[in-house]
């Protein structure tokens, strides 16, 4: 897929900059505690460099939505700890080994330490959360939480599971990755006081948008380099993770090849040469452009709905983002 | 210390049968989801009989409050459901075997389920918490959650710390312990719309009273049969947790035996030996003896708070339940 323009999230990033300070210094101030190891291990991953794109998605609809309140400061810091004690959790159920181009956090420090601080994490999210003062929001980002452990587990059970559908892959990202953009969007509205009609179209916007997100980052799993994705690569073929670019492959497989997808996804310990292969299987069937074009689908899908809003300045970013989702090569 | 009296949490139990079955359909109705992983390893643990002592505490509070209302149920099941994360989360931490008398859920489903499960039960804690409806319970809540990491986090940190303080110890009890114990009874005066004065009470009798619970737990751990406390005995020690009864044993220890509750303490793996051995120096210092008189201390501290309240059956039984805390053996 030749692209004419290489899109980005500069436009959201410099667009939210002033904010996202004072989430940013929210976030550090709020790791510090008596005990040295949590904001050892939380500083750890959080300075490592994510996109932090949810944090933004907050901020940006909060504007959308001409919010007259400053609560988006500390429910996008909420959110932001909730997508880090999630990937603290991760790494320990994956048992990965990178994480943002550095050594996973529970590597250092231990299991051990991942499980805890990630639940410290979440108990501040929490926290700020209920600072913002809103029930609505909460019943957002409560559910948003428990969701998340919900695809997460789906994932844990259909590991190594050619056969999974399609919907039930949709299912996953949706509840493992879509809801907590989902939230994220759909609480500017509330916090603004916008209407129903308004949060929904955010809570669509950022539902897709995260799809588009989770498919392209599925592709690149197999096709990134580390220095453009800071994970391992292949990582999910590794772990058994049955993603949508081998769920094409494996379909349009003949007899002989589904019988090599077996082979590949059964064993015990895959190696270099078992992700060569892997990546040979997907690209003859078109996985990884099957991909991309469903990642593109939902990412128009997003588009449709930021139409809702009036040309400003933050909906281009929001625009550029989207662009972003399914384009991206990190 | 020879007892004339067992005392027991029976009337407590008695008291709050109607309002914990609600409790409890409420526990197994939000455990319900599509993914069978999460009420299997949900319900395994649940029903596994635990004292349910947490919510119980809501109930009662709420009673001595003269509560209108019924929002002590959602928030009685959010107090239980966040306990059994914990316990998800400990035994993954603790590499234990065993909890309440049965195979720990780790055993059975991996850690990975523990893991993902614990998160998904914290999510519906805070779920029925906000449908509470009471921002000021969700901020106890919400900071219980992160307290009781912290508390895990420094218990992780003190591991085979023999020189550890006893200030340090009741802090970390106090956060691991305590903090819930103290939330869900606070909570009971906050949606009752008590007073400041009578919400600072029971969160003071919650406190003492949890304290008092975890020290004679702590004494437990040695003392106990397995039948008697359901959980592998000698845990605390074969993990390399430092409690109060070793703290005694070693603060009176003179050269040589401190010599030896190192030498017990940094081997890696401890046997049944080790453990006898670790018994008798705690036995010949009176390590359990002053556990308990601890215990009994501040299970004197709980009863003061309580004659804030009338005379009534509800006080009576939590009076109970508080002899029951530092005279159990079970």
């Amino acid at each position: 897929m030749a692209l004419q323009k290489k899109y980005g999230i500069e436009e959201l990033i410099s667009l939210t900059k002033k904010d996202m300070g004072l989430v940013n210094d929210l976030i550090i101030q709020r790791t510090i505690s008596n005990t040295d190891m949590i904001p050892k291990v939380s500083q750890y991953l959080i300075s490592s460099g994510g996109k932090r794109l949810r944090p933004m998605l907050t901020i940006a609809s909060s504007k959308l939505c001409e919010c007259k309140n400053n609560y988006y400061i500390p429910l996008a810091a909420g959110v932001e700890f909730m997508h880090t004690a999630t990937l603290l959790h991760d790494d320990v159920v994956d048992d990965s080994e990178m994480r943002r181009g550095k050594i996973a956090a529970r590597m250092l420090w231990g299991n051990e330490a991942s499980v805890l601080v990630g639940d410290y994490l979440l108990g501040e999210a929490f926290k700020m959360m209920v600072e913002a003062q809103s029930i609505k929001a909460l019943e957002v980002l409560s559910n948003a939480a428990t969701v998340i452990a919900e695809g997460e587990v789906m994932q844990l059970v259909y590991s190594n599971h050619l056969t999974i559908t399609p919907e039930m892959y949709f299912q996953i990202i949706n509840y493992k990755t879509a809801k907590l953009f989902s939230a994220a969007s759909e609480i500017g509205a509330i916090i603004s006081d916008s209407s129903k009609e308004t949060a929904q179209i955010l809570r669509d916007f950022g539902s897709y948008l995260g799809i588009a997100f989770q498919l392209s980052d599925d592709a690149l799993d197999y096709t990134s380099t580390i220095d453009n994705i800071g994970k391992d690569i292949g990582d999910d073929f590794f772990e058994g993770k049955v993603t949508y670019p081998i769920i094409v492959s494996y379909k349009k497989s003949n007899k002989e090849e589904k019988k090599l997808w077996e082979r590949l996804i059964n064993k015990k310990n895959k190696n270099a040469n078992d992700f060569k292969s892997a990546l040979e299987l997907i690209d003859k069937k078109k996985g990884f452009e099957k991909t991309l074009a469903e990642a593109k689908k939902y990412g128009e899908k997003a588009l449709n709905c930021l139409e809702n809003f009036e040309k400003s300045e933050m909906k281009s970013a929001l625009e550029e983002a989207v662009y972003f989702s399914y384009t991206r090569d990190s």
